[in-house]
């Protein structure tokens, strides 16, 4: 009799994901505990020797609850069962700069970094699922800001993997389950004073009663294609920005005027930033207003951005400098 | 003292919309009685003459609702006290081929540029809001099919024109108000059957509640972007794809292999319609099997495709025909 389905699909996730490392690579899984990661794990444990890897586990104990180090010690004393040595359990101290989320989001890369740097692992893999991803593009939307940030979380950045972005979250319980798991439920994921909470508990059911159950595929499958979207407009401006810096300082406002506007404000922002303007807070507007300096020339003065840098046109040249005016 | 600043918002929304029209044009407004469109009727009635241009009123009886067509009469009584002439009511057959909705679209538009023809209008006006792109956006984020979908509704297409895009439905709605104009409540607006109806009353309320008040705003935006997106990587596919096409019949795989993801599956999208595939039943799904005969070439047979067309790779070179196998 072979695994129940939905422990297969986790395995056959992990193996598509791990195709490309040598033998015997050292593989993390981040685990918190919850449903996702744990299948996670508990298939990684498995999947591993079979391709030849060894498998390890880190589990972050973000001190914001109750009860936090003992859960993730119990994770690191089950991680041997599921074949998973080393398991380490990582405490970190969580600051309020950008917000608790953000926080203890930077604080638990930067743990899981510095852990995957002194153990040796060539990737972590992370849980997050398909509706993980329906729930970010939700969230991205309401920047307004555009194919990338529609993007989602990539299945691959640095060391990170995200094997079961493909897989629902309702398919990594049933894993649990019929592996006699026991997944520990995360009170913030129902605290509705997290946007994420909010968005799964009630945002993406009403666009599901409206739209129909395909919703969540459907805002995973934009991710997807916004990403290669992004990535392929984010080539054309590399070489367009190259074009138009030319040799000299500034960029060429004739190469600037040849491009669709998508491509030349992308080459504006990039331009921007290498001049010393602050990405973050570098806007549309902003951004539209240096544009207008070439499609809507009538001798504006120096557009101010944030960050002390100015753009201002001279004999066809935008230039980008600090203290412009 | 100056204008209700709801109703100066409608005429400057129109003063930019037709700024590049010729005296002495005709534009006409697509009126259904509802604060949007009344507004834009009301607003165009006075703007037109102070643009030099003449201004008329349709109006479409679909024929579906009780009243239907008293209340085309009664607008089209209207019209000329708001400076409208000419103005004509519209009488259409709706038939049910893809929906209601999508029937009564056609039968709407096909009415209405008969009538554009008949009168030598250059513009027709629609009402659509800020609310109805966002509203937009979500209708097509269930489809899950990137940049092009989500770009929402053009400000432009052929003869029509959508100055309101930039104001929301509230705004229009105090226009009326300003303008002691009686707006109709259209009861299909209500109607939990349509989509458009639930994504309004219920969809869009419950991502406001998640995400904040900005997300209708945050939707349009990302339209906006959205469609320069596309624009962009149409221009680039076009390109690509006369390069693939080269002298001879079929693309070149030399060419493809070279393009980023985005813009090879666009091309191989164009290639495929051209050689006769059904476009609208072409799916991601077929375009990404086809991409594989250059991405993960390892001797495949043909692949089918909608219409009856199939795609094969030969000597380099992928060749699209019908009746391939």
């Amino acid at each position: 009799m072979g695994p129940h389905p939905a422990v297969a699909d986790v395995r056959r996730a992990i193996r598509g994901s791990l195709a490309d490392l040598e033998s015997g690579a050292l593989v993390l899984v981040a685990c918190s505990g919850g449903a996702d990661s744990l299948a996670l794990a508990a298939c990684l444990g498995f999947a591993a020797p079979r391709l030849g890897l060894r498998a390890g586990l880190l589990t972050v104990d973000h001190g914001l609850q109750p009860g936090s180090a003992e859960r993730a010690h119990r994770l690191v004393r089950l991680a041997p069962g599921l074949g998973l040595t080393p398991a380490a359990q990582l405490t970190v101290t969580v600051g309020r700069d950008g917000g608790l989320e953000a926080a203890a989001r930077q604080a638990r890369y930067q743990a899981l970094d510095q852990a995957a740097d002194d153990l040796g692992a060539t990737a972590v893999l992370l849980g997050h699922t398909l509706n993980d991803q329906a729930e970010t593009v939700l969230m991205r939307l309401a920047r307004g800001s555009g194919s990338r940030s529609l993007a989602g979380m990539p299945d691959r950045f640095g060391r990170y993997r995200r094997p079961l972005l493909g897989l629902s979250r309702t398919r990594t319980e049933q894993a649990c389950a019929a592996l006699g798991l026991e997944p520990w439920q995360d009170p913030h994921n129902a605290d509705q004073a997290f946007t994420r909470a909010r968005v799964r508990a009630d945002a993406l059911p009403a666009l599901e009663q409206a739209l129909g159950p395909g919703i969540v595929a459907a805002l995973a499958r934009t991710a997807r294609l916004c990403r290669d979207d992004a990535d392929a407009l984010d080539d054309w401006a590399d070489a367009a920005y190259a074009e138009a810096r030319g040799l000299g300082a500034g960029l060429e406002v004739a190469v600037l005027a040849r491009l669709p506007g998508a491509v030349r404000r992308r080459v504006i922002q990039r331009a921007a930033v290498a001049a010393g303007a602050t990405a973050s807070a570098l806007a549309a507007v902003h951004i539209e207003e240096v544009e207008r300096l070439v499609t809507e020339w009538r001798g504006q003065r120096a557009v101010d951005l944030p960050g002390g840098v100015g753009a201002v046109r001279r004999y066809g040249t935008l230039i980008f400098a600090s203290n412009l005016s």
